[in-house]
Formats: structure tokens, sequence, C-alpha cells
């Protein structure tokens, strides 16, 4: 017998009609998605352990709406189950300023990560799953269950096609995560027609071949038991992800069903009148929900949602006081702070300190302070021995049946996925418990992640991207492997720290900063090559981003550096005080930080009537925000031994000082102004 | 019966010895997979059609080498076959300025494409099977078969993680493209060690669930024979793409064989000695090739390809009597030229016609276009009806039997597979015969692509990205979708195009530059929304990058603008005219264009003695190359009705005016420089 009624019909009916609802308001939206899935969220949510009054419960389940575009449907279940969403806010749809923006955002209430980019949110589920297993593994206890909380997404053809979600796909099989299940809308419709124009593959078959465990629903429309069943039957695959490959009509009901052109455009009038009138409601009301529906909503899932947290927190309560330190650990976590005193764990560094390289720098950091911050979890995308982003006792985030590791090891191994790996940072990093997520890889190569970079940025997700071989330092790799655009790309990018440290102090600072963080996600770019420990660096003055390394009085010039070409920028100083030229000299590892100091400090870093030159050997652009003149690399690099390339490239304390001298003489006579001024 | 002898022996083992001498000498590089290699790599070259005097020859087969790194192997393979490597390039591998970079690049003769970046060789492989199918496709007749060239690729198993990978290869397999054969090199080893750590799929199942033929090689260190009958039987698999999965060890041979120590560091001086010794060589002397084993290459691969090239030539003469149209078509798009005066075919605006979107005019262009230019062919990352890519009377790419197009088609649906597609673009410019691929998306997931983006600047490839939906005036879909950093990263990188047209007269001059120019890629950013056509506007003056759209003598500003803004920027000079404020107006639809210009005329367009301000609603930083001032977007934009976004921001003739009156405050009494005057 099935456990669904006509109440529950009433439920989904209504669902789909107040989705259709908001895009008609709006006139602008996606109405075809959420009456296609209208039916598998009331199941979802039936079964989903949540409480809207508390919306970052750490043991709620996740849902991801990983097809972003059918967000008036995710308003029209958060609404239903007592979050934050009023009617009123439904009928804003896509205004400026509502809370329910034309794509679900992190912020909101109910909204576990930012979607609409697709491939993202299947991705950060993966994440959500990886950081569940995680938590669990650390803090659960026999006869104490802090976490078992699912992750469920749902995804259409197109984030099936993007590679990011096949990277992240690929490796949640491989991790065996038995606690995230997807709901593949295969509705056969993307926005050029059929699938068949570009999407034939055996998507089963795939997800089959990546470990993961893959179920059918056949009528996706209607047949709730069908969808409740293989959600159960999915909750009890315990070492693999499950993919349900769900058949539906997009545009369910609609005159347009099974068209792209019920995807991406609003229902006709008419058409949403008919579909009222099928569905047994008044044609010419909107925003209509039944009583029946608000009280199934309440007793079968809010209520029984709000029990579970009351008994989570009665558990808590108990686990507190058989195990004080854990549970004291577990509650900072929660609260998002870091544990006091961390920060005493970073290395400092004196001039007598041997050259080292800062990717070795960022090592060494990472060790230290790995005891400390039990939240600190990480990895790189197939290049540890390059971006040294392991420490030393490190276990590996494995399933424990490999042999390798177990899911409270704090180290992933995310192959070669950058991308993968960026939305699985962001999904780790949504998941809460102040988890701190890295990931390393060449500097270069962020770029194949930047859709999830952009999101980290956007969403705010404090995540630390370890990017080393951060210049044509790296040498004989090449210009396929020598970043250019890459500082730049990223520092035009809002909400988003790009470090460059030229020491150990910096290196120290960039992370003090980049987790100390609440909302701005951080990319480390760090050398290959062997640094000198710099005279007057600190990393109390490292920390506000930019400072004066080297001061002088009457200067003729400021030369300000970042990472590599600070230590060269020092000897250029020295070569031009021996033609009796006075060089002030500036580090600003990180333009983002500099950025939230006091106009007043900026300016007595670049202050007025002396010309600023820049030198850093990649793009020019973006330094004129600091700087009148700037030494960079505007073209791409060259495959060869570091220091003749350095060479070639003009990039000695003898380049800089030329070039400083014609800056000098050009600014000479001239009214200098700091670039800081500006009029508006 | 073999058909390989003990000089094939001696040649594979000559192959082995060439590459690790080559990193040895550098003391840099891969030595790992060229071992493992060896033997596929001379079994492919005993079967690869090519001449290596006519490198460029059309009808030649084509070898990838996905795995880049492992550029000693090929290096080796085009000094054996004959093409401009000597030995003593050889042994300058990885020096700056010589003919063996770090990672093979496109220019060099007989490197079909530039790989390095992991997953990108696979896809540009995918992207030369699909030009050459439409290339046979369009001008082979039952009697003249002037292309029937195969693709072969070799990768590895970081490649296969890739998403742009499996984007590319779901898509091979969507087209059924029997002409491409790719090798995976199933080593089990990546730089964290065994696959075992990351990389468990069953990769086989994976690409049969794509379509693929796979085939298997069970040692492929030494059995010639097995890996010669999978080339052949991949040959005869007509309407699939075959991966033949040929297990190897890294390092074939060496001490370190097997391990991951063996994959980017040199053998040891021993470890060389050793390896030589046990092949039967001396163990004192490097880059030795045995005359046998130049012989068996001169006799069983350089003669035979330079005989299949002397018949080619003379089919083509057949061809020529026979069809000199299509003849004279192959010929000129050989000769990389564009027909006479296609660029008559491009239409032209004044203001009377309609306000439209450039997207739309974007369409305009290649509805006109297309019939000029056979070899432009192109598509969209599933967004067709949003991009506005594809041509009234345009046939599908499509496999013939699935009813929806043929290999002549020039429209591809690439599916939801942004950097799949800029890759698979790649590739079939790298073809040759003068493709000219476009893709479209919206600007906004250029993002995704980034990686082969970067790489078609690097390369050369002119490729263009039709990207619209570009800035906030896509409105509802909100900030996930609208770019702010993305034209400043792209304008950071070297040599690229990025046109922002701001009417129908710049977006005809957009696609003129992009499609005449033979090393350079474009952006092409285009409006959602409808714009005016522009007084003063001209096809000849935006082709120049950027031009004084209004002038007026003893102007108080200059105001230089793009896209979208510049209409609201003649509204802002209008605005400002009563007040007697006297504004110039400048549109700069292309940085790159412009700067190619002379220094006279740039300095014409932006002179001395007049403050300038610019104004487009993404991010300002790469601004200041032109601007003293710049009022832009440096923050996510907002989900709302374009036009009150737009308001918000300010993005007005108000907004514009009141900041350029302060500009000209701020700058009262002060010297003003052209930004263009540099220093150095």
């Amino acid at each position: 017998m099935s456990q669904f009624t006509d109440i529950d019909r009433l439920a989904i009916s209504t669902i789909r009609l107040l989705s259709v609802d908001q895009v008609a308001a709006a006139n602008s939206g996606h109405p075809g998605a959420p009456l296609g899935l209208a039916p598998a969220a009331h199941v979802v949510w039936k079964q989903l352990k949540l409480n809207p009054q508390q919306p970052e419960w750490i043991n709620r389940d996740r849902f991801v709406l990983s097809n972003g575009h059918a967000c008036a449907l995710l308003y029209s279940m958060l609404h239903l189950s007592g979050f934050d969403f009023k009617i009123e806010d439904l009928k804003n749809f896509r205004q400026l300023g509502s809370k329910c923006p034309g794509h679900p955002e992190f912020e909101l209430p109910g909204v576990e990560v930012t979607t609409g980019p697709l491939g993202q949110g299947i991705s950060n589920a993966v994440g959500l799953a990886l950081a569940q297993a995680n938590f669990a593994a650390t803090y659960n206890k026999p006869e104490y269950t802090l976490s078992d909380s699912y992750t469920f997404a749902f995804l259409g053809d197109g984030c099936l096609q993007e590679g990011v979600a096949s990277e992240a796909c690929s490796l949640a099989g491989h991790l065996k995560l038995g606690n995230l299940i997807a709901v593949y809308d295969d509705n056969q419709i993307t926005i050029d027609g059929n699938t068949n124009v570009s999407f034939t593959e055996d998507v089963a078959k795939r997800y089959e071949a990546y470990g993961w465990e893959v179920l059918y629903v056949e009528n996706g429309n209607e047949d709730l038991d069908s969808i409740a069943e293989c959600i159960a039957q999915a909750k009890q695959s315990k070492d693999k992800p499950t993919l349900i490959k769900m058949t539906t009509t997009i545009g369910f009901g609609s005159l347009q069903a099974g068209t792209h052109s019920v995807h991406g455009s609003p229902l006709k009038p008419d058409d949403v009148k008919q579909l009222k009138t099928t569905m047994g409601f008044d044609a010419e009301q909107s925003f209509v929900v039944p009583q029946e529906v608000y009280d199934l909503y309440n007793t079968q899932i809010i209520q029984p949602g709000v029990k579970q947290y009351n008994e989570w927190t009665q558990l808590l309560e108990q686990y507190s006081s058989k195990y004080p330190e854990l549970a004291a650990e577990v509650t900072r976590r929660i609260s998002g702070e870091l544990p006091q005193d961390w920060e005493k764990t970073l290395p400092a560094f004196t001039p007598k300190d041997s050259p080292v390289a800062t990717r070795k720098l960022s090592e060494i950091v990472l060790q230290n302070i790995q005891g400390a911050l039990p939240e600190m979890i990480g990895g790189s995308a197939d290049l540890t021995g390059s971006n040294l982003t392991r420490w030393k006792e490190a276990v590996d985030f494995q399933p424990p049946s490999s042999g390798l590791g177990d899911y409270a090891g704090r180290y992933i191994r995310y192959g070669v996925r950058e991308h993968g790996m960026a939305a699985i940072m962001n999904g780790i990093s949504a998941f809460g418990a102040n988890y701190k997520a890295y990931g390393g890889t060449f500097l270069n190569f962020v770029s194949y992640a930047s859709g999830a970079v952009r999101l980290s940025a956007l969403s705010g997700h404090p995540v630390i991207f370890v990017a080393t071989h951060d210049s044509i330092g790296l040498g004989e790799d090449g210009p396929t492997h020598q970043p250019i655009e890459t500082l730049a790309h990223f520092r035009a990018l809002p909400n988003m720290q790009v470090w460059r440290p030229a020491d150990g102090n910096e290196v120290s600072a960039s992370y003090k900063v980049a987790l100390t963080s609440k909302h701005t996600p951080a990319i480390i770019a760090l050398s290959r090559q062997n640094l000198p420990q710099l005279e007057g660096s600190s990393i109390e003055k490292a920390a506000k981003g930019g400072y004066v390394l080297q001061d002088v009085e009457n200067a003729d010039i400021t030369l300000v550096s970042t990472g590599s070409e600070v230590s060269i920028t020092v000897d250029a100083a020295k070569k031009l005080a021996e033609k009796n030229v006075k060089a002030r000299v500036v580090s600003l590892p990180d333009f983002y930080t500099f950025d939230q100091q006091s106009e007043e400090y900026q300016l007595s870093v670049f202050p007025d009537d002396i010309p600023i030159m820049s030198i850093e050997v990649l793009s020019t652009s973006g330094w004129s925000k600091y700087a009148h003149e700037s030494f960079g690399l505007d073209r791409f690099g060259a495959s060869g031994p570091a220091p003749e390339i350095y060479k070639t490239f003009e990039f000695t304390p003898e380049g800089i000082a030329t070039r400083a001298e014609k800056t000098i003489a050009f600014y000479k006579n001239k009214q200098v102004i700091s670039p800081l001024h500006k009029p508006f």
C-alpha cells in the first residue's frame, strides 16, 4: 500500500503551481524543471532531517539544487517547510533585492550552496558528503552518533555534461561516499532541444564505472512510491554514492510539456490557467497554498525535524559529559571560531634564516598549524610532492576498505581534477563546522577551476588555493605552465584574496589572514625557487596586505613588488643607492587585504610626490591601482632554466634599476599624486 | 608471424635512450612515460601517413601527445622520421630558445598541438578528427578521396581524470568519430603515486558508456604485434572512436620502473648506464642512433609517406580537372587565404536602423557571411537560442545515422561542455584548411573554458568565442551569470582579442578583424539587451580597435567606453553639454587591436591635456592603460530586471555625467598626460 495520499498529491500540485506563479509574476525564469521535479522534491522533503528554526544545525540533511535555474521549486519547498520565505518573498521572485533571486544564493536560509553555473552543485554536494563523512568519523562514538546526515542533490542533463561534475563524481565513487544521493532529472531536454543532439552517452553506465549505485524511477511525474523506494534503497547503499535516474517530463502538465520551450521561458497565461484548472485549483488565483498542505508539512516534516533536532541537542549534552574535550571542540567549531592562540603556531623568520622556496615555507606552516586546527582539511590535485601540501603525519581521507587511510583522515588525494577539487572545497566549506579547506595545484592550473573559484568568492567560502610554481620562475616546464594573466584575473574577482608572499613571514601572514577570514577565499601564490628571508618583513606587517619594507628619507621613487621579485627589487634599490638614487621598497603580498586598511595607512605606504613603479613577472594589468608605472610580463614565458629566463626578461637588479631611473626621469618636474586618490 | 624484427626492437631501444638522454642533458624533464610508450610510438609511426618535407600536408595523419610532459618521446620520433629536429636540437632539450621546449609547442614542425596542460591534447584530437570528418564529407567524391587521415592520441591517467577530456570524449562518442584512435598509457602511476589513491573508476567502461570502442593491449612494454593489431582494428571501427587501453610500466627498464619517482625527474647517471648496457648500447655514449634505425625509418616510414604525398598531389590534380571550383576552394583554403571580397558580405548600419542586441547583430553577421566562408564552422554549448549562433539554413554536424544532420554540416551541438568546446575548437583550427571555428556560450562561462582559451592564445589558434549576455544587462539570472572579472581576465591574456562591440558596425568590425586574424583568437562579448545604432560608428573605424565616436573642440574630458555603455555615455555627453561641459566620446571595442595601431593614431584617440574616464559595467582592472579614472563594477551584480540594475549601480547618463564632472574637477589645474606615454 502506498504511503502517499491525496494530500501528498495536492501538495505536489501546490508546489508545481507555486513555482509556476513565481515565474509568471517575474515574467522571467524556468518553469519546466520545477513542474517535472515537484514530486521528487516532495518525496525527498518528507524524509529530510531539517529544522527551519535552526537552518545551520550541523546534523541536518543537505539538499542541493544543482540545476539552480529550477530555483522557484526550491523557494516553494523552503516556504512550505517553514524557512524564512514568505509568500510575499515568492511574489518578488527575480526582483532586485528579493529573497528569491534568479538562482539560489548561499546566504539564504535553507540554501546550502549557490547554484546555477552547471555542474557546480553536484560537485559541491560531493564536498558536503565528504565533510559529513570526515566529521562523523572524527567525532562520532559508538554510543553517540553526532553526525549521520545525508546529502541530496537534484541535477539535470546540463550538470551531467559538465566536466567539473565528471571529476567530482569520479572522486565520490572512489571515496565510496554512501551518504550522497543524487536524483538525475532525466527529461531528455536541454536548451538546444532533445538531448539526442549532443548527449547520447549511457549516463547510468558511466556512473557505474565511477563506482556509483544506479537506481531507476521510470515515472518520476507521478510514481511517488517508486521515488520513495529508491531513496530508501540509496540510504542503504553505505559504500557507494547513488544516482537515481528518474524519467520525468519537463513542464509536466503544461501545454508545452516535453519541449525545450518550457525550459527557460514563463508559461503563457492561458497555459497557467489550464494547468491550475486541471489540477483542481482556481484558475484566477495565484500563490495558493491549501491549509491541508501547510498542515502536512507541519506535522510530517517540520515537527519531526524539530524533534530530531531536540534529540540531537540532548545527545550532544550527554556526549559533552563523556567526551568534554571533543565536545568543546565540536562546539567551538560549530560556533565558527578558531582555537585561541592558534596563530602562535605560525613560524616566524629572520634574515639569518636560509633562503627557502615559499612553497616549502607553506609546507612548514601547514606542518606547524595542523595540530592546532582540526578543521583544516586539504589536499592536492595530484601534485602533492610539488605543492608540498601534505604534513608529515597526515592520514589520507580514504574509504577504510582501501587500506590507504580512513574517513577521519584530513589529506585528500583529489587526482588530476582541479575544477572538481575547487568545487568540492566549496562544498566542504559550506558544510559548516568551521571546515577550512585548502587545495593545491600549480597557479597556472587554478584557471582550470575558474568556474568554481568564482563561486568561492561569490558565495564567500573562505577556502584556500595553494598555488605553487607561480611564475616563469618554474623554469623548464615552459609557457604552458607559466602563469601570466592569472593574478590579474583573480585580483579582478570581487571578494578574493590573492596572496603572493615574498618570504617566510609573509607566507605565515597569508595563512593567518586567509584562515581568519570568514567570508573571503584566498589564493596563495608560491614560488618553486628559493627566496631569501627579508630584512624588514614581519607577520604583523605582512598581515596588512602591504607595507613599507625599506624606507628612505626624500625618496626618488617607491618600488612596489610581490613574491619572488621583492628580493630582486631590494637588490635593485641597493644598485640605485650606489648612484645616489633613493628608492623605497614596498612589499604588497595581497591587494584585497591592503584595500581593507585605513586610507591613512594606505597613503603612508604609497604617499604623494614620489613616483611609484611596480615589479612583478606577470601581467601588469591591475597594478595601476597602486603604481604609476609597471614592469611586468605582458607576453608568454619560455622554457629554460629559471635564472636564464629571469635574465632574458631583465627581471634582475639592473633591469629594475634602469627602469626605475627612467621612471624618475619621466616624472621629474611633474606633479605626482598617489594613485590612491580618486575623484569618485 | 610477427611483422616486427630485431631492428624494430633496436629502434625502440633507440627511442627510449634518445628520450632519456634528452632529460639527462637538461637535468630536467619526464623520462618515465617515454620509456613506457616508446613501443607504441614506434608501432604507430610505422603506419602513420606523414611527409616530413610537407609537415602541413592536409591529408597527413595527426599525432597528438596529450601527455605532453612526455615530449622527449615526441622529439625523438620527429627526429627519426625526418622532421627538422637534429640531434643538436635534442641535446638542447628544455634550454632557452631550443626547438625542444619543456612541453611540445604548436609552432614546431610535426607538433600538431601544444600540450602539457592535461586533458587538452585528447580534446584537441577530437577537434582534429571532427575537422577531418567535415573536410572529407565536404570535398571527397566517390572516385576521389582527398581526405582519409586518422588522428592518433596518446594519453595517460592525468588526461583521463580531467573534466575537459570527459566532455570532449563524450561528444566524440556521440559524433561517432571513427577516425580517432587514442592510446591510453595505463601505467597506474600519477605524481601522487599509484592511481589507487584517487582514480579507481573503470575507465574502459566509462569510454564504452560514451560510445567508444575499447581495445586492450596487456603488455605494452613489449608486445608490438598486439599494439599493431589493435591499431588495425581501431582503423576498422568506422563509427566509433577507439580507446586502446595499453598496460605499460612507467620508466620501463629503469631501476625505478613502476614508481612515481621516475615520472618527473631525470634518471640517476648509474640508472642511465645500466639501461644502456641492458639494451646493448655503449653506457658511455649518448644520443646514439644506429644507422639501421635511420634506415628503417627512411625506408618504412619516410619513403612510403613521401610516396603517399605524391600520389595525393596527383589525385588533387585529377580532382581539379573534374571539380575545378571545389578544387580551387580546397587550394585556397589550404593556402590559408580567405575568399576575395568576403568582407563585403558584412552588414553595415546607420543610426536610422533599429536598436538591436549585439548578440542578434552577431547572428546577422553569421547569416550574411556563412555562404562566402565555407571554412566557418561553429556551434554553441547548448545555448543556441540565446547565443544566436546558428544561421537559418545551417545543417548540423552529426553522424548521418542520427538523421539529425551529416558530417558536411557546419553547425556543432557541443552540449553543455564549454571547456570541451574550446579545446575542440583549438583542434579544428589546428587541422588546417583555414578552418574558422567559433563557439557560443555566455561570457561568464567562457571562464569554464579558461584552460583551453589560454592555449588558443598561446598556440595562436584564431578561434572565436561568441560570448553573449556580457554584463549585468542580462538581468534576472543574477550574479551567478553576470561577468565582472571576465574581460579583465582575458584582456590580461597575451595574444587575445577581446571585443565588446557597441552596435551593428562594431559587431561587423569585430568579425572582420577576428576572421582575418591568422594567429590571434578572439572573444566577442555581446549584449542580451537591445542597443541603438550609433552616430559616428563605421566598420572601418571600429576595425582599428578604438576610435573617436564624437569629437568636440577644447574638450574638458574624454569619455571612453565599450559595448552597451557607449550609447549611455553618448547620452551622458549630451547631459554634460547642457551644462557647457565638453566631452569627447571614444568607443574602444578591442584593446588588443587598438594596441596594434600607430602611436600617432593612438594619441589622436587619447591625446594629452584632457582627463580620460572609462565607463564599463565590469571590473575596472586593466583600464588604466588608457584612462586616468574608471567607472566600473568592482563587485558582484544582482538579480533583477536589467534597467533597474543599471540604475542601482548608476550606469545612467546622470551617473556617468556626475563622475565626469568630478574627474574634471579633480584634474583641474593639474598637468594631464595621456596614459599612453610610458617611461619604458
